[in-house]
């Protein structure tokens, strides 16, 4: 089986010649067949025939995307990595509070494994149980949250997260309560995702953001060029 | 099938005649060598004859135990349960601050399903895919949270623990982040549970205590009567 790490994080963009859109088109309807199959049924009792077939496409056009079922999990690893470095490049902006990039970014990462409770428990169990799944989750964790860390170090230079705790703790800290918060969605019956997330949200932030100022080195009530009022609006509403 | 929940909780102490020892015995054998044969292999593809064959024990005596396979996990929720139970009577006894005593319970809890990597993600695949242990997860985690909730309002009772944070939440946060730690730790080729779970309680203990005081409610640096010199200290050292 080909190396689940080998596959190119391709761009889901719409390339420009009818050729490249054309397949780009059919990579994006076996993937998203195949989640919806995953949903369904569960990842190990889905074959690749029942994704092509679901996906109108021919059996053999599979293995022109993708070398294995379990490389379409890759999309997946992908896409959330790419959530990261969105959320990367809006700290470098400046334009917004870290806490509403990280809070952004919880929503947006637990969007595609969080479309259905049943999607959610069928990606756990193939991650779980499958040591090349499982290999490929803990090197886009790891990926994900060497991002993550130069969010945080952005909030801690800008007094926005709290200096005493190390970035990359904050940042495991972020990634355990979204798979968390996923799991004990997952095993319910029924539940709104993201009411759930903005809960994790509250309790992430409030051991990761700033604290009482220590004696003569910073006070959270004089505004710093960087932070606009709705931030420290937002910082104080936490803090009471 | 019967009911996973129809199993009453039984106790794991020797009863005192020679009979009821054996049977406890057996019974703690048959679900020690359970564990075991699932961390080896897997949850689904362990049977009960694989697990009776183990323990030298006839084949038809695991029915006079358990009803089923899945039954075995009814003794580790309910093992779960009787350690909640007793970080409630350690609150009410009142003798150690409640930073201690759900620091103790996190490790506590963690610590039978992280007897290693395989056992833990064997333990999530047979929670995740199967319904009715679903089922079981769900009431167990239900319950351990009302009486987590108990604890953490005995917290904030003594001022320990913040009031302007729902310890319903508070206790929901906590199994968020034992669960997503095990599920972190359990991906890794190695790790060292107890460390990840000590960084793991700092997080959830800075979002859960207390915070600077509101004008003229409370003063942190005010020992109150219940508060122990050393409670003091940690609560000080945490919040610098």
């Amino acid at each position: 089986m080909a190396s689940l790490h080998e596959q190119p994080n391709q761009p889901t963009v719409a390339p420009p010649g009818r050729r490249e859109r054309r397949k780009a088109e059919t990579r994006e309807k076996l993937f998203r067949t195949a989640m919806r199959l995953f949903a369904e049924r569960g990842f190990f009792q889905t074959t690749t025939e029942d994704i092509t077939r679901a996906a109108d496409v021919g059996q053999g056009t599979f293995f022109n995307y993708f070398p294995s079922k379990e490389h379409i999990l890759t999309v997946l690893s992908g896409r959330q990595i790419e959530k990261v470095r969105d959320a990367h490049r809006q700290a470098d902006a400046a334009e917004i509070p870290i806490r509403e990039v990280l809070c952004g970014l919880m929503h947006a990462i637990a969007k595609e494994p969080g479309r259905s409770q049943a999607l959610t428990r069928s990606l756990f169990a193939a991650f779980i149980s499958n040591d090349e799944v499982r290999h490929l989750l803990r090197e886009t964790l790891a990926r994900g949250r060497g991002t993550l860390a130069e969010i945080i170090v952005a909030g801690q230079q800008r007094r926005e997260v709290r200096r005493d705790r190390d970035a990359t703790a904050l940042a495991m800290a972020f990634q355990r309560n979204v798979l968390g918060t996923l799991l004990l969605w997952a095993i319910q019956p029924n539940g709104d995702l993201d009411a759930w997330l903005d809960e994790t949200f509250k309790d992430f932030w409030a051991a990761a953001e700033i604290r009482t100022p220590q004696k003569g080195n910073e006070s959270p009530n004089r505004p710093s060029k960087r932070r606009s009022t709705k931030t420290i609006k937002t910082v104080k509403g936490l803090q009471s």
